[in-house]
């Protein structure tokens, strides 16, 4: 049985370019490694609107798992947890679990800033502030808690953007989740460097190996092309076990090296040492 | 007026973790940097049924500019021209003008290699091979052509995945496109780093400056949280010249400089020096 994933961003930083999306690849990793299959990532400004639309688009493609990352901090641009009420037609009501969570950080920075405020402000409020039958998720490093919401068929779960409390998060709930439904799924991924052939010469190359592959998806990757082509060939799969992952994958290389040099490539180590001359395999 | 651009990345290594989507990063910067305003990113796997879905998405929400990137190349998991054609339910045809583009880097590449074939095979004219109606764009440095195609009130421009070939397209030909529509628009930015204070405690702040500063956007970036609060604060505008925006970005920070430092924070240097003490400002 598959497992699909959609990743939802959140955050201007990363529409204007100011930000890299660290956070999605990431998760895309740690989830793919785990068996799962991440089917879209969507990055979102600061919007309710626009976030709320892409969440119910989402839930409208059944995904397993969403998961979104950004906008549940304390200011007035943080508004993912109000997109999510929104997307579920939920109110926002403040939870008495995370208010716990946000008041035990606060307490901790008063006394450090010797701070005679004591009570909560709205800001700080708003982060327990979080949509109706959800639960919060301790963050073992930041103040705003987590967020998950159990729907028919599909678990949302909204992290934050600072990528350490986000991993923080995703180590300590969100993986041993995932870990339990896919036990039985494991991905496997190898690489071939390849120089002087063209892709567009590989190409029905990769398709003869994939025939005969059935199970391993193999794709190319042209680092460049003029004048010397060199090819990263990428061969993943997700199978029960990590050795059957590793046999299969070990046939496919075997056999699309034979057929590149057959065709004037030459294989390469990573870093453009011979591995096979054309004379040797 | 504002001008709205959607970039969709298209490729399975962005969705495995595989690769990083610097690609969005970058032309996200540069059209931003050109007044443009991106509203969304969305990653999509090589997968004609889902990308062509979130091409016709995108189109109902009619942003000026859709750019494409990744599987224009010539193997079997590049669709993005077949995803294209099925959204706008247009055919696919071999373009005379591309079919001239992809014959003259081959050639090249058979002379280089003494490859007696002169014919192009089946991959070769699969990146020839485009929506009608759409028109290639010169490929500076790789095979494949990109594509435009000029759609009622949208221009979706399709880009290859690999960053350099990408980049070049896009200096080449897309940024001048962009540049004719938003010239007397011009985006600035800048960025304030604070010790010191929680992020809650800085909301309000923030809150008030960005009221007496309308036209500036100010988000706060925590970059850690726990015992030594550090946040970046980035102040942003689009407005019709540089000179005019980097006056409004100085006022709205110096004002909250204030405010932060009436609140016990302290404004540093992006190195950490101390820019300004407690009792200097």
């Amino acid at each position: 049985m598959t497992h699909d994933m959609e990743i939802i961003s959140v955050g201007n930083e990363l529409l204007i370019g100011k930000v890299l999306n660290t956070n999605a690849q990431w998760l895309s990793k740690r989830a793919t490694t785990l068996g799962i299959s991440v089917k879209r990532i969507t990055v979102l400004p600061d919007n309710v609107d626009e976030t709320a639309a892409a969440i119910r688009e989402a839930l409208t493609r059944k995904p397993q798992f969403i998961l979104t990352t950004g906008g549940l901090g304390p200011t007035f641009d943080d508004k993912t947890l109000e997109s999510i009420a929104k997307a579920l037609k939920r109110k926002l009501v403040v939870n008495r679990e995370a208010l716990r969570m946000v008041r035990e950080k606060y307490l901790a920075y008063a006394e450090r800033t010797g701070s005679p405020n004591i009570e909560l402000t709205g800001p700080q409020t708003k982060m327990a502030t979080i949509p109706e039958d959800a639960a919060p998720i301790r963050n073992p490093i930041g103040t705003a808690p987590a967020v998950r919401v159990d729907l028919e068929g599909v678990v949302l779960i909204a992290l934050p953007g600072v990528p350490r409390e986000m991993e923080a998060i995703f180590e300590e709930t969100v993986e041993p989740l995932l870990k339990k439904i896919s036990h039985d799924r494991v991905f496997v991924e190898e690489s071939l460097y390849v120089d002087g052939i063209m892709e567009s010469v590989l190409a029905p190359l990769i398709d003869e190996a994939m025939h005969d592959n059935p199970e391993i998806y193999i794709k190319s990757h042209p680092k460049s092309e003029e004048n010397k082509p060199h090819i990263e060939i990428h061969f993943s799969a997700t199978t029960t076990t990590r050795r059957e992952g590793r046999e299969k994958l070990r046939k496919a290389i075997t056999q699309l090296s034979a057929l590149i040099v057959k065709n004037k490539g030459k294989i390469v180590l990573k870093e453009h040492c011979d591995l096979f001359s054309q004379n040797t395999v």
